[in-house]
């Protein structure tokens, strides 16, 4: 009986046919407009804030999310940082946040002086658990004019951050009522998910304020990047304020009239962004395509199943995700250990918030399913060329 | 009898000949190995955070400007705050600054809390008056055991950043020689900087810290992005580690040791850096002769006078700084109006940061020379391209 590590070994076989060794977890796929794209950014000189392909980024985005406003930045983690801001997050004030993220989720949080306070994962999307959080709710939070407060530490809880987990939506409509009923402002971080929808609308719609990434391991990339997305105009105003060192508009004289950051994308940057966006829905196929093919190759794989995009979700599938069952858990560093030495550069889930030591101190609810995930998850190779994009 | 505006267009036109308008203030020059770079760069698909463009990048800056380390940035607002937050400037403390300098410098201060404290500048150098600030700080400063505080505010004073204005060094011999006194640590904002020599040596080896940048309008670019420079080796080893999310090494783990930033350079920002850095001196000899250029143009002008490197300096020129006579200084606006009219996009210098009204209630010294260089400095066209690179 072959071990659980050579059954993978065979399934990723199956599904991936003659592939070439080493396989990447995800690369990214430049095989549309980028070059001249990139070209087009170089000839005209105007490679850093000036030049159109920032603005035509932002709107291809917006049209492509459906959400009003797309402002582009340097990255997601200065997306989420600005979210943040803008939603009035201050220092003291706790924000609900998964356990299971990546840093960055929660890293933004810190640069405002707040806390993040988690919360535990759901096997059905990967993400927020929110049936769980309205039940801890009940426990912890108190109301007062002000708004919700944490009866423990006494501090003003202000907003939930959901993140799509590898692209799989969480359950945004309970979420958003949940945050009616907490007066909680929802921030989405959509970092994995952009191609992903929630009922038929794409993800980012829900949070008055959403960020997005652009990294090189992202379903389209900028090289580095991000972008706000958001419905309502002022706060966009503000965003690109903002991310724009709040400079008043003035042909020559600089002036400013807040405290603000460099966060802007660059327009070369922004120029491969506008080829990437252009091959979305190829991508997008490819990766379920893809998805679809795992599936299939892991049907008769004991010990282990693929995860699947939740009923209510159509998901970009960012990553494919193993899971092994419970009573396998053990055995994920071996699984890993193989599939790397046969060139398969797998990954598990990032170490849970609450285990790294700087958020070891903050709040949080029981965290049962999350530590379960996390010693079950195994991240396979999920790039879109592998599907045929 | 010409007005000042008709003298000073006369002599941008004999500065600058037969140039074709509207003649940008700073332009990048693609003309080396640019589009290789970046091609080489989408052929391998290493755009973001892998690839080797980066390593390169940073050995080579290292290389060129002497200083022994050099980790890449997002942008020089970025290395900035990396170089504060490393010194170990805490909320509270003050920091050093002119108060003529772009807003930058002032936020990197207010991103830790800490709270700009403004100095004046010096008519030689257009940077902090070293002489004048000594002064100064024999009545505000008083050293106590744990190094200097302002006897005003009770708050200690903890660095100084200079900046080197428009390319041309402060007196950093003088200054080191300050901060030694007073137990202030110097990180030097270098942004405008890269390729100017103080006593022979490049700027950015004084500070324990430096940051540079490579924004668009740059003597050279990466689109958006800055280096931190320095010669401690431990330093450069935490500066590396908190710009890239604190992540501990490992194949597949996501373990992150601190709270952290995603202030990496990517990748094909550095690939267009590498091919510009080849550039740098014959950037820095072509701003040298168009400097030349309009010192000889504007000799016979009355009411004003071109900048002219300190003596103790050789600048990179980045940008060439008209000054106004004191009884002109009312005439400013009406010159900038006219040469922008006439296709030459000028500018002044930037509101002091004592005028931004988020800045306004900070402690500062009398800013006498700044507000008077305020009213004086007209930076004039200056990329490489127009003298001859
Ligand atoms: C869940 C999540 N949030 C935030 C980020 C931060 O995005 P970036 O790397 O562009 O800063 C990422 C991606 O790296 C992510 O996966
Ligand atoms: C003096 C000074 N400091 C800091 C910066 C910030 O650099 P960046 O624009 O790359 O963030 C700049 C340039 O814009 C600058 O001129």
């Amino acid at each position: 009986m072959p071990s659980i590590a050579e059954q993978i070994v065979q399934c990723l076989h199956d599904a991936l046919g003659d592939v070439k060794k080493p396989v990447a977890l995800h690369e990214p796929c430049f095989s549309g407009r980028e070059w001249g794209y990139v070209k087009e950014c170089l000839d005209t000189g105007w490679v850093s804030s000036v030049g159109s392909f920032v603005d035509r980024f932002e709107s291809e985005l917006a049209a492509y999310t459906g959400v009003r406003h797309a402002i582009a930045t340097v990255n997601g983690t200065a997306a989420l940082h600005v979210c943040l801001l803008l939603a009035g997050i201050e220092a003291g004030d706790e924000v609900l946040v998964p356990t299971l993220t990546f840093v960055a989720t929660a890293n933004a949080i810190s640069y405002l002086g707040a806390i993040p306070h988690f919360v535990d994962s759901d096997e059905q999307s990967l993400g927020v658990d929110v049936r769980k959080l309205r039940t801890y709710l009940q426990d912890v939070a108190e109301m007062d004019p002000s708004g919700c407060r944490n009866r423990f530490s006494g501090r003003p809880i202000k907003a939930v951050i959901p993140m799509h987990a590898f692209g799989h939506p969480v359950d945004l409509d309970s979420l958003a009522t949940l945050c009616r009923d907490y007066g909680l402002i929802l921030i989405e971080d959509a970092a994995e998910s952009l191609g992903s929808h929630y009922r038929g609308r794409h993800v980012g719609n829900w949070g008055s304020l959403s960020a997005v990434s652009f990294n090189g391991n992202k379903i389209v990339t900028t090289g580095g990047g991000g972008a706000i997305l958001t419905n309502d105009p002022e706060l966009a105003r503000k965003a690109k304020h903002i991310t724009t060192t709040a400079k008043l508009p003035h042909r020559w004289a600089f002036v400013h009239d807040q405290i603000a950051y460099n966060y802007r994308m660059p327009n070369l940057n922004a120029a491969l962004g506008c080829a990437q966006l252009e091959r979305m829905d190829s991508f997008v196929a490819a990766k379920r395509h893809l998805a679809e093919r795992y599936r299939a190759a892991f049907l008769g794989c004991d010990g282990v199943k693929v995860f699947h995009e939740p009923v209510y979700a159509r998901s970009n599938y960012w990553l494919n995700v193993l899971l092994l069952d419970v009573d396998q858990a053990d055995r994920r560093d071996e699984v890993l250990e193989t599939l790397y030495s046969l060139g398969f550069l797998c990954r598990p889930v990032w170490a849970p918030m609450h285990k790294l030591p700087m958020y070891a101190h903050c709040p949080r609810m029981n965290l049962g399913c999350a530590e379960s995930l996390e010693r079950r998850i195994i991240c396979v190779p999920s790039s879109a060329g592998l599907g045929g994009a």
